[in-house]
């Protein structure tokens, strides 16, 4: 999958998640943001605190895809940085593509997955 | 492979080597660690300076599983960043799994390889 | 491939999809880098302004194989770190082999793809 300048790359996955019925796929990818937005998740208000970066390479994409209460569900991490090359990085809230693309490999699995909240720990975890 | 708060993921990528005999795999990963530990090569000393980092995101972690003398040889790199999503990163001495979990995609190859230590160089080195 | 010290990895790269007539391919790697050199496009004067850096361990290299011109075009982005374990990152220019060894692993596809300059946004994108 070659997105483009523009692109919102979570919307594309999940649309290729519904479009093909993907049952499980592992994900990794690289290009250039025009804009990326990081969540540190903080535990005690169960929510992430985001901060989010212009025109950065993206040097490193790993996810999966996979399903909670029937919708798709992305789980990405990521490293990227900017004209100085220092790198920053974690778990992708937006990723918005910027001058040129970003290239992505989708691994497909044929077993379906679902993501489950658990309580204790207050995070989606992926049940095998 | 999704491992959950408190695993220690080289015992258990070493068990999953010995239980079903991998020959060699890829490793690929991403997740939350409660602690993780890097190590810069010392040639002088031939050891590793170690240091330790609580509470990152793991942003991309990249391994392979081989054999050394009949025992598993996990080798693995990674990329990690805290709450100020500055990344760090190295060759990898240890990984706990924190709040969460870390997914692991595991990607076994027929031939059985070895790693063997080179004197010259002093670091073990994969043998294709 | 598993890459030794002073082995250039582009050139590797290059002379095995000549060699066996690679359609495509994507990669990924780590390991240690006796040198790396990251670019960052300058859409003004269309051109990366580089930077290299020496001794550090590779943590995650990311990248895809096409041609361009019936020529082997190389695509990659990597994040390096050193002693300090401070992560830089970038669009890859070049990589030696340090002291050790890079392992790379290089997933084939049997689709020949080209990437193709596009005036507008002034790069190489990679056409499906």
């Amino acid at each position: 999958m070659v997105l483009r300048q523009g692109d919102d790359v979570f919307q594309h996955l999940e649309r290729l998640m519904t479009d093909t019925n993907i049952p499980i796929a592992t994900i990794r990818g690289f290009g250039f943001a025009g804009s990326i937005r990081f969540g540190f998740f903080d535990f005690d208000r169960r929510d992430y605190e985001p901060r989010e970066f212009s025109d950065m390479e993206v040097t490193g994409l790993t996810g999966s895809l996979a399903w909670k209460d029937g919708k798709p569900a992305v789980h990405a991490h990521a490293t990227a940085a900017g004209r100085d090359f220092q790198a920053f990085g974690g778990h992708l809230l937006g990723l918005i593509v910027g001058r040129g693309s970003i290239e992505m490999t989708i691994t497909v699995y044929h077993q379906r997955l679902e993501r489950c909240y658990e309580e204790d720990i207050g995070a989606n975890v992926l049940r095998l």
